[in-house]
């Protein structure tokens, strides 16, 4: 039993723990870093790689189906979830080994074992404790259940099972039209599975634009993906061949399965937090927008939180900004708190939904609805998009002759256009100075760029 | 035959001609837009956008090639060429019919015919003259050929012919390892045929900054496309099945067809602009950089010019700031001079080679080779190349503790992400600016931000 001393003890290994450990060991810190699985966490093990790997297998299949629009003569055959599953360990595991190599090549320990608080310092792993001058909790989500709804793992399933799955499902019940829940059902499409989503509030992705999430379910219409919206999960009861799932209404749906999809909720049940003063609501940490917890020394990142009670974007890279953050903070650096709302989000299913700063809504909660203003480029216009045979649209939310507050757009492969998005709301752009900078040709990018010449009043490809 | 009096008189319909013109209309000008064959230009007919089409079908062979891979049964069969030549066409067609909207819509007068400057301000087509108060020129570019090779249209070809073919050739000569070239022996290669390039400079994508060049000839090198750099072509001769290339060198290469893809030049012959004052150099009109030709009151705009005797990008949205420059020009408003180096480029070959700004070369030329830094990111360490399974890097080229005044990618797909790269060479930010906004993950951007995050010196996944 031994007592390890350390500039900074991590409890968890996922994004925004090993990011708070490899800047924290660059600005020469001692770090141990305690995960009881695999670092790297749900993000590289059970979330956004594997779901990716999935939805990119899923573009594979869909391509080869409707290959001869393009003029390639190819045969979908049907799917080999067992060569699925490879493809997306391989990628796993190429990852895996990569980031294990980078934490030990800066000198981190990790040690492997569940942490629990025993003081407000120190985690203990086993028989050993760890002490750190500071502390950073970071054990992340898990997939949550609804009450009364009991995951089997067999017919009634997470995300997690979702993944594992030796074969494709005939049928599925998606609980949850968020972005975890539209995925799968996205995913699934495209491996052949029928699906209805059901979302208890009134829209698909529903914290997205409604513009987008209307986007979003015309596409899945085209798909063939049912959804029943505003409709609530009542019971689930085993069939001969699957589930059957009541809604509030009365209603009835049968599948082979059900994936409960209802977000995600934290890590913190008997790990010691509150006994050792951490203030915790509704299991999750409570931090300032420093991420400091109301422990001294001891901050929190990841999943795992809420900033002053809000409600807190559960994503990979919010954790790799709070990780540096805190490791920043501590060594002594100037930092600034996150600017959330600038934090950009993608749905991943096909066609693609991604976002940075203010819906329509918020936006007009924030300035006034007389002070803000919109415009729409639909991807109808974009050589590109007609190439790719997409359909979607670029939305920008600006304040009245300001900075443009908001970038929203659906179509494939827009989740790689909301970086230059990213930087034109973080960086307060006005209209007219995206507009002033004529996009390359034929991308799908150029769809931001006509967005912003017809909001700085001078239309190019755009019908009047 | 009539004289019809216009404010502005547009000789040429392509995409610098038809963007001035929509500009100029909407600025309440009237507009003669002037357009031998169909409004769209070359980009639209016989350029960018039908070149695009095919490397996307050839994108579908592949990924149906290797759907193995990725665990989606799948049987490629073959190209069918009248089918890629349909999808083409489609796409083509569909912008074609929304572009000639657009233009009508604004009240513009398309005339088709061949133009001829007849007088200063003055175009006449067939026996009716078109007279300007301004008059833009911007007639274009063909492709062109070396002395003493013949474009025969079967055997030795052009773009233009290789965009008509009613087959897969089995195999081709590619003369130019330019952008064009990289594109047909991408695009041939994804559809079976066996391709050699033969290029007289060092380097495949010559302009490019070096590093670019290096890995797209490593990912070419992986695909068996055969190419001969620093190689000079001697002649051309047919035999029984199809041609044999001697170069200088003495070596001879045989193939079904040659293409040739030695570069576009000016269509400027035959059209009266010299007679009527306009200054040209082998072929191209010169113009200032805010595209004033030698004569008061005539502009040019697009691959037909050279601003100032300087090599010219000959870039659809080059055309397109170009018209625009000259439109609000011409209507009074405030304009800047094009920077061209902050101009985009891609070559959409797979892997894309993409980049804005300076290469390393011109950088350390223009700010002094100890003024400059680099750093570049392999996209080994990126999780969404890994799911696409693509190779290749993001290279920065920054003032020392200053800007960053280049970036150049290689890998699939990347060409989306050069739009990021604009605002940030053109608003000459910081590496810090950009580090410590945090990319969504997982995205191929990641790269461009991991890239800023090292060269401001708080690398995240990289190895040290």
């Amino acid at each position: 039993m031994a007592d390890n001393q350390f500039d900074l003890v991590i409890l968890g290994g996922g994004s925004g723990g090993y990011a708070a450990a490899l800047r924290a060991a660059e600005l020469g810190k001692s770090v141990v870093l305690i995960e009881k699985d695999k670092v790297g966490g749900t993000c590289l093990h059970r979330g956004c790689i594997p779901t990716k790997a999935l939805l990119h297998a899923g573009e594979i299949a869909d391509q080869a189906r409707e290959s001869s629009t393009f003029g390639v003569n190819a045969t979908f055959e049907g799917i080999d979830m067992g060569g699925v599953r490879k493809y997306k360990d391989g990628v796993i595991g190429k990852n895996h080994k990569g980031l294990t190599g980078l934490i030990k090549g800066r000198g981190i320990e990790i040690v492997e074992g569940e942490g629990k608080l025993v003081g407000p310092k120190t985690v203990q792993v086993g028989s050993d404790s760890y002490t750190g001058t500071d502390v950073i909790l970071a054990t992340g989500s898990y997939s949550r259940s609804l009450p009364g709804l009991d995951i089997d793992g067999q017919r009634v399933i997470t995300s997690e099972h979702a993944l594992e799955l030796d074969h494709v499902p005939d049928s599925a019940i998606v609980l949850g039209g968020g972005v975890i829940g539209c995925e799968f059902a996205s995913a699934w499409t495209s491996f052949g599975t029928k699906v209805t989503i059901v979302e208890a509030l009134p829209h698909l992705v529903p914290v997205e634009d409604e513009a987008n999430s209307k986007q979003l379910e015309r596409a899945f219409r085209r798909r063939k993906i049912d959804f029943k919206l505003g409709a609530r999960f009542s019971k689930v009861e085993n069939t001969d061949s699957g589930v059957k799932v009541t809604l509030e209404s009365g209603d009835t749906l049968e599948a082979e399965l059900l994936l409960v999809a209802v977000g995600r909720g934290p890590v913190s049940a008997g790990l010691g937090y509150e006994e050792q003063g951490v203030t915790v609501e509704r299991g999750f940490v409570v931090t300032d927008e420093y991420l400091r917890t109301s422990v001294d020394g001891v901050y929190a990142v990841g999943d795992l939180i809420t900033v002053k009670g809000e409600p807190h974007l559960q994503l990979a890279h919010v954790g790799f900004a709070e990780g540096i953050l805190v490791a920043e903070q501590i060594a002594g650096l100037p930092v600034a708190p996150i600017d959330y709302p600038g934090v950009p989000r993608i749905t991943y299913s096909q066609p693609e939904v991604a976002s940075v700063g203010y819906s329509e809504a918020d936006a007009a909660e924030k300035y006034g609805a007389d002070n803000i203003t919109t415009v729409t480029y639909d991807l109808s216009g974009n050589g590109r998009s007609a190439i790719l045979n997409t359909k979607g649209a670029v939305k920008l939310v600006a304040q009245k002759d300001g900075p443009v507050v908001g970038v929203h757009i659906v179509g494939d492969r827009v989740g790689e256009l909301i970086a230059e998005a990213q930087l034109i709301v973080n960086w307060e752009a006005l209209p007219s100075e995206v507009a002033q900078l004529v996009h390359p040709h034929p991308t799908q990018s150029e769809a931001i760029g006509e967005a912003h010449l017809l909001l700085a009043g001078k239309p190019l490809h755009v019908h009047e």
